[in-house]
């Protein structure tokens, strides 16, 4: 059993964590530097952008992680640290500093930037506020909170989750934050998120089991279509749960592990969309039945990305027209004649295309479930091979566009 | 040289047109039904969408144009004629009522429509609107800007063009109408384009050299990412300019035909572009030195339809740092670090970026830049093959979303 606990990314055993105002974003009411820490060094696993412009931060990280292990990580937000000539420098001081004020060594830093891209970051921040926030760590929720706030940028609200269950009769326990919000498209390995564990489980695993449930949960987020130079989703083991070390893919406690990330991913892949910039829902779009893996991905990306979509769905509109017009131009082999379209909401659900062909349905009932704010598109490609897939997205506001017609002002 | 003429459509010999309210569109004012003739029999080529979901209309007009000939086109718009159970059966109505009105086979009539998805269309507007149609068809100015008028949807401006050059010491004209605005997206023949031309040519020349530049016009137009169902280019020819017939894709009159019909394509995709739904500024962006034709053409492609860009160009903010992303996700093999950005109007130029790092420039001046109503976004990518590319796009706006919030009401 997975029980929803508090305690964010410190709930896991060992993982302390903090968050303050270091001056990078102008709004001193605004925390703006993170930093986790565990009492013992961890097996690391983490998956990077896959755009060829990389913020400094993510070489820098690639480079630590290159031994599979970690014991910090430090994050900032209000500037991205990319495109600019004293990035690599930045980034590597803000893990020198990090490594120093913790008394660990500077390759044991992960690092990470969220923000503005292209404007120079200077060192003095980090000089003088790292230290401050290395003796203000904690593991209790208020430490938690402060870590998670200080790496949101458009965020409305944070995103962060704990889960506790049973492996080998040992409680172990998994904790994640995360930030989104704009420039995010299922490309890679989506946006900012942090997951600590105390499982003791094999780097091999951790790795395979962040990569398969990258692919399930964060990488089927769309908010706008664009990838990001800054994305990076990172995993911490410290193994202080005292289960006995899980090695085999095939076992018991891997599956129960597997289970438990993916809930928590889950649950952070849905909070993201839903916080998409300017988004008033949360959409998931499911497909059923495809007749294979890229066709069912490619169909629920194609959905949750058009713009038409996604601006009906915020209007209640059930412009069904404009779903079966993006399932058309998803890659894949599948049959547009035997496509179904399903709204669905916990007001109902009303089925509004059958065999590729509209059908009858009550406007009012469609417009009353399309106006809560989680909305499902279901969509039933009615293939023998019985293939699914789910995505996950956000409606289109004028929000969105407010929000980045001036985003460096 | 080629001289812009006035006469849109119908500028060019043999060639007539006309449009009128059918009762399609609720509001009367607003006409629907458009149709162009030609009183010989011409050679004709077509684009369709790649859309696996294809408009009724869509079926048809391949089908009557695999004998490659064409005599009309009859358009409506305010419905799409997509995904309905009727829909084959309207579209082959819509051609046969054409052709006994004009007295010519219902195998020679193109039909295309636009306007919602997904809601049947009843034949009786056809039925008595049509004869009265094609009584009305001229080939002066106000007949030409009838059937302009008439495929309108959510385009704040009709499109239209008119070439006149020399071939053989002939005088040959080529115009043109088009509608363009939301769902277009650069995959394939984009949105509704109709050609009409008095050059005698080959039909595998006149198809070779549609082709061609559509990938250069049409298909390099992105406004919002979404790939319509019903998008259609089509050109006919009726010869009757008396140029002997051009049968040589080395000939000069080839070339000549091929760059006046690019300049009448050119056109028509930036008065598109323009005329995006919601936009307030046409975006050019080139691409120079680029190592290939898909490096170049996917760069362009990518800065031009990555939302982030647009919303940042539609408030004048030279948030580069947000193009060099677009950048760096777009497919190909080119190197980021040679990357050089400058954005220009007719108020100057200014590089922001280089070596794929940001440089020092005036935040006012490229303000000014950015505050035209045509704004370029110039990338150079430094390498020695020295391919290039355009692309047209827009700005996005608060307007598109309320534009496709209600878009069916």
């Amino acid at each position: 059993m997975i029980k929803m606990i508090n305690g964010g990314i410190c709930a896991a055993k060992g993982f302390t964590a903090g968050g303050l105002h270091a001056g990078i974003k102008k709004d001193n009411s605004q925390k703006d530097l993170a930093m986790i820490y565990c009492e013992k060094k961890c097996r690391a696993a983490a998956l990077f952008t896959t755009n060829k412009v990389k913020a400094a931060p993510i070489l820098v990280s690639k480079n630590h992680l290159s031994d599979d292990t970690a014991q910090a990580i430090i994050v900032n937000s209000g500037n991205a640290n990319a495109c600019t000539g004293n990035g690599l420098e930045i980034a590597e001081k803000m893990c020198e500093i990090t490594a120093e004020a913790l008394g660990i060594n500077k390759e044991d830093v992960i690092v990470a930037s969220t923000g503005v891209i292209g404007q120079e970051l200077s060192a003095e921040p980090f000089e003088k506020s790292i230290p401050v926030l290395s003796k203000q760590l904690g593991a209790n929720e208020q430490s938690g909170n402060n870590a998670v706030e200080a790496i949101m940028t458009t965020d409305t609200f944070p995103k962060q989750y704990a889960a506790e269950f049973e492996l080998d009769g040992k409680k172990c326990t998994i904790g994640a934050m995360a930030k989104g919000s704009g420039m995010i498209h299922p490309n890679m390995a989506t946006m900012l998120a942090f997951i600590t564990t105390d499982v003791n489980i094999s780097h091999y695993l951790l790795e395979r089991a962040l990569c398969r449930l990258n692919e399930l949960t964060f990488n089927s987020i769309s908010v706008d279509g664009d990838t990001s130079t800054n994305d990076m989703v990172c995993i911490m083991s410290s193994g202080l749960s005292d289960n006995s070390e899980i090695v085999s893919v095939e076992s018991e406690d891997f599956k129960g592990f597997v289970a438990a990330l993916h809930e928590v991913m889950t649950y952070m892949a849905r909070e993201m969309a839903r916080d998409g910039e300017g988004a008033t829902k949360l959409i998931e779009c499911y497909i059923w039945n495809a007749p294979d893996d890229l066709s069912a991905n490619s169909i629920a990306k194609s959905v949750i990305s058009s713009s038409l979509v996604k601006a009906a769905i915020g209007a209640a509109d059930a412009n069904w027209g404009r779903i079966l017009c993006a399932i058309g131009y998803a890659e894949g082999e599948f049959d547009i004649n035997e496509v179904e379209v399903t709204l669905g909401s916990s007001k109902g659900r009303v089925t509004v295309c059958k065999n590729g062909t509209g059908v009858l349905f009550s406007e009012e009932e469609a417009t009353a479930i399309l106006s809560e704010n989680e909305v499902e598109i279901s969509i039933d490609l009615h293939h023998s091979a019985n293939v699914a897939a789910r995505a996950f997205g956000c409606d289109l506001t004028q929000e969105y566009v407010r929000i980045n017609a001036d985003y460096r002002s």
